[in-house]
């Protein structure tokens, strides 16, 4: 049967979401958690491969397993590895599903925290900002960056093409924080974050709201400039249609 | 002069804040950073000694030092410690301040969070209580603990009087999160958690809101059960009169 499983994992400690031969990843321990609780080796898939200390509230993986009952499966992993990583939701599906391919859209968080001191209780999902930024310039910079575009300003250089089809960016300013939310088909490689460190150069008045369209253009790597901190990025909601977690 | 701060920290990877020869304490990375700041040996008093993994958002501590300006020496402090430890505030105080004796109350937060799964983004600095706990009843047995009582029952025998004076305990129950809230003049060693530890078993059901007047009357270390765990306590605040932090 295909399982498909909702995970949140806090991805401080880990080096990022894929297997690696010899570093601690959350795809590596999820696989040795299913293999064993499930008595054959599992091999996932997941639709968002998350960086080094990248967090996930809405991670979704899937993955083809003997006759399991979900919520007892769920009950196990979580026994082996919560609360660094916890299964949210385990369900059954098409046997089509795929948590890569049959994702609609990704959405991420960037949360920024604003204090005039660290806070040790935000700090670790969440960026300090102190002082001023333009949340109107930020906007205005943003713009260029919904729709279909060639991101390659705003990527690590990989195999294929980097167009991606960007849905929403929407910055959401309260007193006390500060967040970013992305909505795209797909991202690629370190996309957010180039994007986020683009953008809080502009509130913070080092560059113009025009430069993001000017990077945008230029398809260059370097023209977009700083990729930021990892910790504050969150992986929150993956779509599909229909949603495997939400049978009807 | 007299300095006060107002200090926030992670409790995580301290063994308390007490200093310690060899284990590293909040006070003993604090006299160090100040020590260094102000290039002569500090020695601080606090408002409370939290034990091993306990937070405190509102920890408050008071030291003799050469001339300095307040906010210079927060942000040089800040600058070696935040964010596990981050100053919030720095106050010249009189000279007869101090952290420890001038406190008239203190008082401190024990955070649960409702949830099916575990949380790895709440479960560092709260209790995950999954299934349902009567707060009726945690209501009904944390009455007979607010006043003047001997807690030997709920504290580790130490030297002098185990008499407190408990001023409130509240339980703010929410959707997805349980808080309770307790001041008292001052806490004696564990009270706190083996309070908490009593009420969550009347929560549950494992024992009766009368067995916590039942073990405050016994005065018995035994009778109280459980220590709750140290990773959802708080320092919240304490309570000066006047304020340091808010001259007037």
């Amino acid at each position: 049967m295909k399982v498909a499983l909702l995970v949140a994992y806090d991805g401080t400690d880990f080096h990022g979401f894929a297997r690696q031969r010899t570093a601690r990843t959350v795809q590596g321990v999820l696989e040795e958690a299913l293999s064993m609780v499930l008595r054959e080796p599992i091999e996932l898939t997941c639709a968002g491969r998350t960086d080094a200390g990248v967090h996930a509230s809405g991670q979704v993986v899937s993955f083809e397993a003997p006759e399991v009952e979900p919520e007892r499966l769920q009950r196990r992993v979580n026994r082996l590895l919560a609360p660094e990583v916890s299964v949210r939701g385990a369900a059954r599906a098409s046997d089509s599903f795929d948590a890569r391919f049959s994702a609609r859209r990704r959405s991420y968080e960037y949360r920024c925290y604003r204090a005039a001191a660290p806070d040790p209780f935000l700090d670790r999902f969440a960026l300090h900002l102190p002082g001023e930024v333009s949340v109107r310039a930020m906007r205005a910079g943003a713009r260029a960056l919904v729709g279909e575009h060639d991101f390659s300003a705003f990527c690590r250089k990989g195999q294929g093409s980097l167009v991606r089809r960007v849905r929403s960016i929407t910055i959401v300013s309260a007193a006390e924080s500060l967040t970013f939310k992305l909505t795209a088909d797909s991202f690629c490689h370190q996309m957010v974050r180039s994007i986020i460190g683009l953008l809080l150069d502009v509130g913070r008045g080092k560059r113009g709201p025009e430069s993001v369209a000017a990077a945008l253009g230029r398809k260059d790597r370097g023209a977009a400039g700083n990729v930021a901190p990892a910790r504050a990025l969150h992986l929150t909601r993956v779509l599909y249609r229909p949603d495997p977690f939400q049978p009807f």
